[in-house]
């Protein structure tokens, strides 16, 4: 068997971090355990998430992809399949672009979730159209005796947007918050905590699964669109949201579409060794 | 200016881990500020710690290096300055012979805290000689109402091993243990909570302004030292010694000398990009 190493990126969004795996012969087989691996923060590089990078035509799960050239393969930390990371589509863009593997400006990316078109712009920021959102019924959202009305969107996964007096008001957030009636999110919920509007709102986020994280680009979407909805703002809109990790900017055009944008920082390239890949695939 | 990437490799040695940066020429100048960067799990790589490795003739920290052609310049996360790590040290060992730098077999490596003889093996096990310990008064540990008795040893930092009957006696660890009477750790202590015996101990540790690790060599070497004292063994003796992050060998020869075994892995090489890096120098 010949053994070969693995090219890697470590890339990041408003502190939303990914590992990059450049496949473009579509070699790379990713197992749970070696995503695992790969994202452990002690025996790996670390991440939040992988980001395989695949052409389009060598990818089965790349099923309609229009003109995309390229899909996303997303993995959550624990080796999981995920449809859709609007912090990472944002990674694989400047990737794809950097890298010359797609002509700069507008390009459409490929991902479980649906083709996305992303932007990239000079100053190394990047737009993603994260497609039209969905509203649901109006939600509560409880942590111990506390309870915040809340609005229930979908970007498509599902959000409970709490607008609160202060975002320490949501305590430590070290267990998920009850979201109320439970029935609106058969899958469950991400939820946000919001201050501020008229143009600039701040955040934090419990994801589903994982905890509080630094951001969470869907989240900054449903939050940005649930604090237009309640500011009465005339579309198309823009406002940016101060995240944990950094800010992102949320505009809604008049057709609904939202456009995240927001940082993308590719920091190291490296190989991973081919040994250790190995004992660990 | 010009500007040139960093190469740099990710590694570990039981879920200690470290970012190594070869510095062959002595140019790379780590700030604080960079260190932090680097270390950053989220906005950067991610580790413990950075292991510059320098020529000793080149790198004035390197005052009495003996015959140790490498300096390892070891600093925390934080940035700040630190004198010697075992986990690091094998890591660095590692490197060098991996590397070519030095010959396989019996290498001396310079450190803050004094030159160390390292001794890499084909499977990847790295020894090192961590010296004489030197041992204090007795002392007592105390978590809420539980106390028990305790060896201050150091090795030579400072460190309090108490003898518990389970390792989730010690609680959830969150916050450091009181350790009394407190002037016999001036400079603070790390506490190690120790079960077995007679050839295998298990421990967890609290290392001083940290908290809670996966790994500690130097607490493994205390561990290990006053478990042999109190089962009353004769040297030389060997302690296999289980840690959250893995296992490694603590063998006290008749001299008093301690030497640590155990594994230095190297899971990855790159290059960290060198804008990002003059962003955060």
């Amino acid at each position: 068997m010949t053994v070969v190493a693995w090219p890697f990126l470590k890339g990041e969004g408003t502190g939303n971090d990914f590992v990059v795996i450049p496949d473009l012969d579509g070699s790379r087989v990713l197992t749970e355990r070696l995503v695992s691996a790969i994202c452990d923060r002690r025996f790996g590089i670390g991440a939040d998430g992988v980001l395989r990078v695949v052409p389009t035509a060598l990818e089965p799960d790349a099923a309609d992809p229009g003109t995309a050239q390229f899909f996303m393969d997303y993995r959550n930390s624990d080796g999981s399949i995920a449809q859709m990371c609007g912090n990472g589509a944002r990674v694989v863009a400047r990737f794809l672009v950097s890298e010359g593997l797609v002509q700069p400006g507008a390009l459409q990316l490929a991902t479980r979730g649906g083709t996305r078109t992303c932007q990239v712009e000079d100053s190394g920021q990047v737009t993603v159209d994260m497609g039209p959102v969905r509203t649901g019924d109006d939600v509560s959202v409880r942590i111990g005796s506390r309870e915040w009305a809340a609005s229930a969107v979908f970007v498509p996964n599902p959000h409970a947007v709490a607008f609160v007096d202060d975002l320490i008001d949501a305590g430590d957030l070290l267990n998920p918050p009850d979201v109320v009636p439970a029935t609106v999110f058969p899958d469950g919920v991400n939820v946000e905590f919001v201050t501020g509007g008229d143009g600039r709102i701040s955040m934090r986020v419990f994801e589903r699964g994982v905890g509080e994280t630094l951001s969470c680009g869907t989240g900054a979407c449903a939050a940005a669109w649930a604090a237009m909805r309640r500011d009465g703002v005339e579309l198309p809109a823009t406002y940016q949201v101060d995240v944990p990790g950094g800010t992102v900017a949320v505009t809604v055009r008049t057709d609904g579409h939202i456009l995240l944008t927001g940082p993308a920082v590719l920091l190291a390239r490296g190989e991973l060794d081919a040994d250790w890949v190995a004992a660990h695939a």
